[in-house]
């Protein structure tokens, strides 16, 4: 059976400020964490964070992506963090403590789990949410929606770890799709309607994020991962003949 | 009854680096709590804190003392926080979760209470400990006892506002499809994989009755069922051109 330590990918999604990167490591530490994942670092800020002389075991094996669907593609459950109440979601929000229990549920399942962090500034983008199956949101007040990135890191892992025991009882869940095959899937099902005339060019964009956003939510289980493959493929094969 | 965000004093003490003092502010803000007690800050970083263009209103009513026992003496609770597991303690040590539970009744009783933060390098003195009626420990891991001050504000005030907010957070639960659309859907995907030649006639039954127990199982809501069936609606129409 799965420990959430273990299974938990700790995403950080352009991070700019290079103490707070440190920061997040060092809360992963605290709590027993160890793999992050940075994506679109401002380049100078990390490669200095990570060769700092007192950087952490964590900071210098981190990994480098260049985008959040490369960093989140062996996960079987992407979840996005907010501080923000006030901004219309298309995801549904879950309670961090909910959260928790979620994500260790999946990692006794034997699945890697994403827990993803926005830029200081601005948060998620509508982009990146649209790898997210769900959001979940830090209680903190709606009029201070901003909080301090190596601190929001270190509650949610708290929360994780609070009740360790917990994991020993989580229901064994169905095995769910790897994120790399959902979003196949999302390109199968944008392929198929761009060549069936969905897609206006002009929206495609939108429209891309949105089959994604939907897509995720379904959160589907490997076995009917498999099923859509399969007929998205022979669909796409003979809307090409035509 | 006293909400606890009132009734808590944050207690500093000895606390050295002024961006520390800063971060443990910004906690209080993020979670709502406003009353910060400093106590024996070297008093240059304290005044810098305090007086920084952008110090926030509670760092610049904050309130310093020279004791200890000073900040705590209108206090019905003191209470310490410790990360270290390994320290010869006097005092009772009490999770963190149990010692919200038992912060938040004596605030609902009308009492003050104080949580003691130690200084960032050697945590709380034997003295500054002989005013608190217990310990709570951060559930770090043992080998890395120190935690960074303002990580170890946020999750001590998030245990304490957890649960409060917990009735205002409920996620919204998103209006399902009806059965009769997500039918429509089976009946959709079942057409174009057969227009495709993705089902054997020989196993068309069996392969029908999979489609739609895939499809409920995914059991999605009423805008993304008709999303879906706007995108299968044209992917048959060009299907069937061909």
């Amino acid at each position: 059976m799965g420990d959430c330590r273990d299974a938990l990918r700790v995403v950080l999604s352009s991070p700019r400020n290079p103490l707070n990167i440190g920061a997040a490591a060092r809360a992963m530490s605290n709590f027993g964490f160890s793999r992050m994942r940075v994506v679109n670092a401002y380049d100078v800020a990390y490669l200095e964070a990570r060769s700092a002389v007192n950087a952490s075991a964590i900071l210098t094996r981190s990994e480098q992506y260049h985008s959040v669907a490369d960093a989140v593609k062996d996960c079987v459950l992407v979840v996005g963090t907010t501080s923000l109440g006030h901004r219309e979601l298309q995801h549904p929000l879950r309670r961090l403590e909910i959260a928790g229990r979620l994500i260790r549920k999946e990692a006794a399942a034997g699945g890697n789990v994403a827990l993803l962090f926005g830029s200081e500034k601005f948060g998620l983008t509508n982009e990146e949410m649209s790898y997210c199956h769900w959001l979940t949101r830090i209680p903190t007040r709606e009029e201070h929606g901003s909080m301090n990135l190596g601190q929001a890191v270190s509650v949610c892992l708290y929360e994780l770890i609070r009740n360790s025991k917990a994991a020993d009882h989580e229901p064994v869940a169905r095995k769910k799709a790897l994120l790399a095959d959902t979003d196949r899937i999302t390109g199968m099902l944008v392929e198929a309607t761009r060549a069936s005339g969905y897609i206006n060019v002009r929206t495609a964009k939108s429209t891309e994020e949105k089959i994604r956003r939907m897509v995720t939510r379904l959160h589907m289980t490997d076995a009917d991962a498999q099923i859509w493959m399969g007929m998205l493929h022979q669909i796409l094969w003979k809307l090409k003949q035509s």
